[in-house]
């Protein structure tokens, strides 16, 4: 593959020509850069290198590099930057990008910014974007796009796209408007370029044209563009009016980043952290995670010690030996279920009745836990237990992974009913409430049969 | 948004016109839907019925919806199907689909369904593309696309697009070959239709190409797509021969699909189930890492006995009680280590010396550890237990999440090494070993403390 591989020499040998000014090697170089490639080699630098290279480049390398890099360091970039400088790489970038720049900027920052580009067009575009959430669609899309009239022939519309075609970087689909200037449609390249040039748009275009309301959720359009294998989607308002569109190459950052942080959500970690962050992000990320589990663990202290009586008598300590196993299986079960279900909720894969998933989950835990406890009798016999001791160990093990596999499929429902986001549930929240609930459940089933 | 939403009504109208044999109706409604929002209507009706609608419906439609089925269900209905049908639905796809389907069937079938199309344009292809692994960019690619000699005219080169264009659903970047057919440079359909028709090839191209080799891996190709914000990109052989492309509608759902298996891997959750999978199916997911947790709980029982004698000592008793503590904080710390060193790895973050993370994982645990002890000593005082006990429970739990957090940041990154997926780690597996390691290293580190 013909890809680029940060190495070790480059690194220091930028380093090196940055201590020595050497801006004319150093500009040979950055030009046979892709300007990803070159924020990821920026990301490595020292701050000061970083600044220093930054303000080197021109401006529209620079811009582009701006939008690559990792979010603490354009952060502090930023700060760096002065309002006039940034105005001069926003005007540079498409208005979605501008607009993530800006919205990373202080209130009083982002007016001044605004105020120095004199491009009207421009401000608009940015001032009407920063209106929308993030996480819709009026968030994900950019102005920039081609449309076309529905009554223009095939040369006049050619000859409109070479005008607004010259401020895009990729032609996605032509999209053709009526006269209230509504979206009535699409039209392909293809189709266009295969048409004989007198030809009415009216007579090629494609009437069939998928959309997304510019308040609907980035999700839900991430949804629809996979499904649909879309490369791009118009966005418009509750009038029809076309407002923008959004490409799949941003879809492919949402999908990856939210994935992202599902997977972390899961392990226990909060917040968009990376490997590479301070320490102190890392803990506030990690911390309460972890208090919640120790409060859990206290929970379990309390319940333990309430049976602590049963210490005294030999034949019955054997079940303090088996607290930690109940715990890891009361976790692990309610920790599948979970996941299971937020994966399905987020594939809208979870059809039918809960109570119908819910018999589900305990038959299929039932078939598991039957398994187990063979495998616990066995161990059992093996060290000698009494076999009692096994067959309570095992029946007790299975009624609370039952209980766990009910927590673990129930609770992600109700949040995703609530409209809480699913995955916060099989973290260590599952986790921690399965452990003290199964410690609990299974003591006091022993109890019942064992009878003390 | 102009969405599709799978009704009850519409399931419960097609059974019934299926029932009633209402061929005319069924075709009525199903010439409305999308093939994927057919696909999804289908995965929900009786087995019997899909098979009705699926050989009803056109064989055109047919196919894309086979390629939209839940895998189970695609199984299923190949089976039924004869190889001439199948034959028939193989012939209307693109060839990266083609073989998709053709993979899932028998190698007998897989024969027959071949030798049954008579297009050889068609075969070759499949042929060629049966023989890439499906985790590489041979097994992501399609054959069709459009490519052009550098020494057409652009009024050629038009032409020849026409013709080419014919059989390819959406025209992306189109090729440039030289005389000996090797992928020198790519056109864009803007600059193509925005330049004079004389104009040659050579004149108007774009050298700088980005590509992939056949053999690189699925995986290396999504990450560059996504880096370069590519919509599709050639495949080349070693001579730099083109050999097909990879759009990126199948690195969306690479990286969706990717995303969702680390997810259930790190939650204990193997191959790729679903939540509407047969119970056996995820029984089979689910159990193997239960029984890893069962043996890591087993040991833990091993390990408890070996302490029984101070079960006896009122005093000391109590660090039975913090033993699911213990084990949940070991846990917890090492899934949170390792996840954030998966992710970092899966993103190329890590980097730097692995001496250097590790010391800043240790800075990181101590300082979490010591914020969590407060916590402990502050609930002792408030439980009245003896202070040395609180603090000996404290320093024996630094002692412990240190060690976990030491084995989940090196075992995903030892696995990464020896080029085995290290989401693997992040899940039970990392659990397990460390609820383990813990209760010992906390009896041990308590027995040297307290001396008994």
């Amino acid at each position: 593959m013909k890809t680029f591989e940060l190495s070790k020499e480059l690194i220091d040998n930028i380093s090196d020509l940055i201590l020595n000014k050497n801006n004319k090697e150093i500009k040979k170089i950055v030009k046979t850069l892709h300007y990803a490639d070159l924020a990821e080699l920026i990301n490595e630098l020292k701050f000061d290198e970083s600044l220093y290279l930054l303000k080197l480049i021109d401006s529209d390398k620079t811009s582009d590099v701006l939008t690559e890099l990792d979010d603490d360091l354009r952060e502090r970039v930023l700060k760096e930057f002065s309002e006039k400088e940034i105005a001069g790489e926003i005007k540079e970038l498409d208005s979605d990008d501008a607009v993530d720049i800006l919205s990373e900027l202080s209130e009083e920052k982002k007016e001044k910014v605004i105020s120095l580009i004199k491009d009207e067009n421009i401000t608009e575009n940015i001032r009407e974007l920063l209106n929308y959430d993030e996480d819709t669609a009026g968030g994900l899309m950019a102005k920039e796009l081609i449309s076309v009239n529905e009554n223009w022939s095939v040369l006049k519309c050619l000859r409109e796209i070479r005008k607004q075609a010259k401020d895009i970087t990729r032609v996605h689909s032509i999209y053709v408007l009526n006269k209230k200037e509504e979206l009535i449609g699409r039209l392909s390249l293809k189709d266009l370029i295969m048409s004989p040039s007198k030809k009415k748009i009216k007579q090629i275009y494609i009437p069939k044209v998928d959309y997304v309301n510019v308040n609907d959720s980035a999700e839900d359009v991430a949804k629809l563009m996979r499904k649909y294998d879309l490369e791009a989607i118009p966005v418009i308002n509750d009038d029809r009016q076309l407002l923008g569109r959004i490409t799949i190459d941003d879809i492919v950052d949402f999908i990856k980043d939210e994935a992202e942080e599902d997977y972390l959500l899961a392990a226990g970690v909060s917040n968009d952290v990376e490997a590479d962050d301070s320490i102190f992000e890392l803990s506030k990320a990690r911390l309460p995670w972890l208090i919640l589990g120790l409060f859990g663990g206290l929970g379990s202290v309390f319940i333990l010690e309430s049976f602590e009586e049963i210490m005294a008598s030999e034949s019955l300590r054997a079940l303090f030996f088996y607290t930690p196993l109940i715990a890891a299986m009361a976790g692990n079960v309610g920790v599948q279920s979970s996941a299971i279900v937020v994966q399905g909720l987020a594939n809208d894969l979870i059809k039918g009745s809960v109570l119908k998933r819910l018999v589900k989950e305990v038959s299929l835990t039932i078939l598991n836990g039957i398994i187990l406890s063979f495998l616990i009798i066995g161990f059992g016999q093996i060290v000698n237990q009494p076999i009692e001791m096994s067959l309570t160990i095992s029946v007790s093990m299975i009624f609370v992974i039952i209980v766990a596999a009910l927590i673990g499929t129930a609770v992600p429902i109700i949040l995703d009913k609530l409209d809480i986001d699913p995955a916060i549930a099989t973290g260590p929240f599952i986790t921690t409430g399965n452990d003290v609930i199964g410690i609990l459940l299974f003591f006091y089933t022993a109890k019942i049969i064992l009878g003390f």
